[in-house]
């Protein structure tokens, strides 16, 4: 998951009257597609009935434990697994297999990959229907000195949210995923079986791209492809308790382009002084002549031939969900959050969310090339590298997008950059109709929690493996809240403070244990 | 000084053969002007009478004292000058005043400006003929550990070259310069006078960039225009002895040109989530635009408005040094030693020198923003800085250089990049028909050396200060070999071993006893 919407509140000043803009593309050059809103219809969450279920026995079964279910939470933020410094993965791997195997998941199983190891887990409740859970037992690495407590003590803290579970992974991600098997212990505890079959797929290499994942879903694939939907147990509370569903995301391509000295020209070895430049082609020079032939003078719109072709629109229902979403849009309070003044050609409204969620990016997350320090050096440096990500909507792959790039700077000479893929995965999508949609908005609403239904994120997540590959709904919002990923003093709301909506442990739990009755009933 | 062109030696192979090329601008792109060469005259130095005065008396004086004469290197070496450091600034300028005091001058003074001081010398010989001598007191910083003798010892070190004093400072500057006194000082004990008058300017901010060295000029301006020329004491042997004499610079323009966030669109505060690009205008693709307006796709012509009217077609004179560095240009030797395949647009001998030494440059020394570490991020920089910098032939001021870039960017809708400018000054030029310079090579043919006269340096040197504001001739070549400048185990040659035709130290000191009297019979 690499990004979410800031909540939406009413800011009355708007603050982008009569600026200067960036100067528009002119009309000769290429533009963005306009995708139509043809509908006035809006998608009402309100109006998916509440899961009218009432579990009272395992409600109170977790309210009994939920000592010992804050600390399954502790132990297990307590075993580091920081997958990029390889610390811990295995026996987190093994106490999570451990850990579905005292559940009595008939099978649960590490499995070997090409990189850290999988678990597969199956716990056959002779239901019909199957839920598949993914999960991630991997977490960042940590600067010690920066936390207020030591990031593997599982400490509990008092926070001005309430007592949080302060430590590594409590929210990103062990947090929620122990909160949903402490739920399922809670069911099997008290009625002996589960609503729905689980297929659990964990991977301890999420924070590393998810590399080996694939390898995962390899093995179980025909099995999987039977689930009726994928829920990533996700802390998806905003600070005042209401809850964002991204039924989406975009896919990514990312990759570094470079020019370097050759054959071609330049010097090969080593920066040179400045002054023969005079008569030393630049690889400086020609990496950001490539780069310019990417966009428009703006930079806003591609201008690599057919990149927003077989872009897919809006589908009818996702034009109900934006037109939603158009509704608590507040483009004034977006743009103070970022610290940005403007949208691209000043757009607002229904015209910046259709940009923001529908075309592709072209962006460059950084560039870097000869003397970047203080003062003057003269030099004309031999190479100049570009980090260059591009955001894909559905309908645009990320092997066509990478071709059309290739095609284009081979097509204007530029056949000397050289560009390294680093990642790149197609975007993911999900009905806002499918079983385990309705059934999370269903227990929402019972709840009366405010829920928001956005058609998808513009940020990316490999979400395609389960809605592409294996065509399955995935959900990745529940209750509960955290902050901290991948920073510092990482936290998850136990016991929430007085007058928040914000869930605290049990809470998050009794929604998890809906969830399944209320998939099973779908 | 900022470059130099290597020796020339004889490589039969041609790396550049059948190699792809840069693709070329297209003919309606705009063009680089074409200069000339209508003559096919060649300068000759040998033409020019050799110098065939003797002064046996100082000569054997330099020989008897020759131990006493490496002690004053030592003694100046030892004393730290780094201006940059300010460790032993003002010290050092108070050896120069007082060893010029102890040499007779009649005025030895520091003189005072915003940064260092200066130091301000005259000799009143009495005589018809004044030389101006330019001299810097300060040297660059060192990294101690790289040397292997401590920098600042001024250690006699045995190495391939002779006997060598290896200290910071020992060739630039404060060796040749040094040895300049000691030619001095050998005239005046031996006649008890000197056959021509002295102005010495000396500064302690060479290494900084000079930025109050025209303070110094400013006091003695009216004095300063009175006199014959300038010397610039130089350890300007190669290797094998001979030696370059370049009779000018080109001029530089150095700025940082930036896009950051702000009212125009883009963060204003800090980078933001990737994903956002499609919403958010982006600085980095700005800059990138922005410098990319600047020059035709293959980096290599200036598309500026007008950057190319005015400059200056080499002059007759300069044709006929232009056809004789042509003889022993060697473009396959050049290459090679720089790690090039090839020039610009596939060029050789006389238009790649043209090219090198008349056109105007625009480099990209250095271009950073967002991310540069290793592996995947994705953000949105705010901000996006290059250091760019233009090498101006004669004719291509840098303020009219600034404002036509300023002009252009305004004029393509890049208004708001920021234009930071570093330093900026004209080239520089001196005649071959200087009596300066007719004096110094005929005192080279006197002694045989192999010496070579090219128009210019295709690097940069504040040398206006001289040549275009004094109108006085430079001259800044000289016998002696040194290397190391900057660097670890900076280096002079004081005995040159066996079998070299490198001038110890008491030939470099009776090349400036002779270059003086030359200079007197002018």
């Amino acid at each position: 998951m690499k990004n979410s919407v800031p909540a939406v509140s009413v800011i009355v000043f708007c603050i982008m009257a009569a600026m200067p803009a960036f100067p528009v593309a002119s009309a000769a050059s290429p533009s963005r597609p306009n995708f139509d809103i043809t509908t006035d219809k809006v998608f009402d969450p309100g109006a998916v009935p509440a899961y009218r279920g009432n579990h009272e026995e395992v409600y109170a079964y977790i309210d009994e434990h939920i000592d010992q279910h804050v600390e399954a939470l502790q132990r297990w933020v307590r075993q580091p697994s920081i997958s990029a410094q390889n610390v811990g993965v295995v026996e987190m791997a093994e106490m999570l297999r451990d850990d579905l195997e005292a559940l009595g998941f008939a099978e649960a199983d590490l499995v070997e990959t090409d990189g850290h190891p999988g678990v597969w887990g199956y716990y056959d409740a002779g239901a019909e229907k199957t839920l598949m859970m993914y999960m991630m037992y991997d977490v960042q690495p940590v600067n010690e000195e920066d936390w207020q407590t030591p990031p593997f003590a599982g400490n509990l803290v008092d926070h001005e949210r309430g007592k949080v579970l302060m430590a590594r992974g409590a929210t990103n991600q062990k947090g929620p995923q122990r909160a949903l098997l402490n739920a399922i212990e809670s069911i099997i505890a008290t009625t002996g079986g589960l609503p729905v079959n689980l297929m659990i797929t964990a991977e301890g290499e999420e924070e590393l791209g998810s590399p080996h994942y694939p390898q995962i879903v390899d093995k179980y694939e025909a099995r999987l492809r039977n689930a009726d939907g994928v829920l990533f147990p996700f802390n998806s509370q905003t600070p005042d308790g209401n809850v964002l569903i991204n039924l989406g995301v975009k896919g990514i391509l990312y990759v570094e382009m470079e020019a370097k000295g050759g054959p071609q020209g330049g010097p090969a070895r080593h920066e040179i002084h400045g002054s023969y430049k005079a008569i030393v082609d630049a690889p400086a020079l020609r990496l950001i002549q490539a780069l310019a032939s990417l966009t428009s003078a703006d930079g806003n719109t591609i201008t690599v031939p057919g990149y927003y072709d077989g872009i897919r629109p809006p589908t009818a229902e996702e034009q109900m969900l934006i037109n939603g979403m158009a509704a608590d849009w507040d483009d004034a309070q977006l743009l103070q959050s970022l610290g940005v003044t403007r949208w691209i050609d000043g757009q607002t409204g229904v015209d910046a969310i259709m940009e923001y969620l529908y075309m592709p990016t072209l962006n460059v997350d950084g560039i870097w090339s000869g003397y970047t320090g203080e003062g003057t050096k003269t030099i004309l440096p031999h190479i100049a590298t570009a980090k260059v990500d591009s955001r894909l909507p559905l309908g645009l792959d990320p092997e066509q997008a990478l071709a059309k790039i290739r095609k284009h700077l081979d097509d204007g000479g530029f056949e000397d950059i050289e560009i390294r893929k680093f990642s790149g995965y197609p975007g993911a999508q999900t009905s806002v109709d499918a079983a385990l949609v309705r059934a999370a908005i269903g227990v929402f609403n019972k709840r009366g929690i405010d829920v928001a239904v956005r058609p998808r994120l513009a940020g990316s997540a490999p979400f395609y493996q389960f809605t592409e590959r294996l065509d399955l709904p995935l959900v990745f919002a529940a209750l509960g809240y955290g902050t901290g990923a991948h920073g510092p003093d990482e936290f998850m709301v136990i016991e929430a403070a007085k007058g928040t909506n914000i869930a605290g442990l049990a809470d998050v739990e009794k929604y998890y244990v809906d969830l399944l009755y209320a998939l099973a009933q779908q």
